[in-house]
């Protein structure tokens, strides 16, 4: 996944997802395999991993990695799940994160915002 | 803190910030403390903050919130820090937010992005 937003030289990239027409967004235990699917698939260090069910429901899951972070919170009531893949260093397999989201969550439809964080200007 | 983009309902707001020409990017309590005072500015409920200090520099900072996240991410060689303060509910005090953030980093540039996540179209 590559545009231009990636010919800019920053610190980070930051994807934002938004999920609608979600399943399974009141599953702690798949917030967590999407989160650790993530990992995987952008090859980055997991340090940390919480997931924290909400009443009466709702999820949100945090993975704190060497190269920034992944977020999960969700919205059943809504079919809504926020999803922000914060990586840093070398360039990362996006379209698989995005693909194990997915995966785990069945989304009608996926909205995406792609940001360059700490753009470096020489 | 006001503007189009509040108009449109969503199901949470994400401010997005970028900070340059910053001090005190190596102290992991200047980011835990800078952290407790967002959470305490924009009166959200604390579950849960971590912070991880990274080798050689660098610190991460998570605070969950009942109301979803706050997560600083600092780059020391850079001078640079990425701040994410995403909250739901209620309209927060997000000038008070960035505030909190300014007076623990002393940033000499600050940049902002604010986006309505979840935007529900009725």
């Amino acid at each position: 996944m590559r545009g231009v937003g990636t010919h800019l030289r920053g610190v980070g990239t930051h994807l934002v997802l938004e999920l609608w027409g979600c399943s399974n967004l009141d599953s702690a235990s798949v917030v967590e395999q999407a989160l650790r699917d993530v990992v995987d698939a952008t090859k980055v260090t997991l340090l940390d991993l919480h997931v924290y069910p909400f009443s009466p429901v709702g999820v949100t899951g945090v993975a704190v990695v060497s190269e920034s972070h992944i977020m999960i919170h969700t919205w059943p009531e809504h079919g809504y799940a926020a999803v922000d893949v914060f990586t840093c260093g070398e360039e990362r397999d996006l379209s698989g994160a995005v693909g194990a989201v997915r995966e785990h969550f069945s989304p009608e439809r996926v909205q995406m915002m792609h940001i360059v964080r700490g753009i470096l200007v020489d």
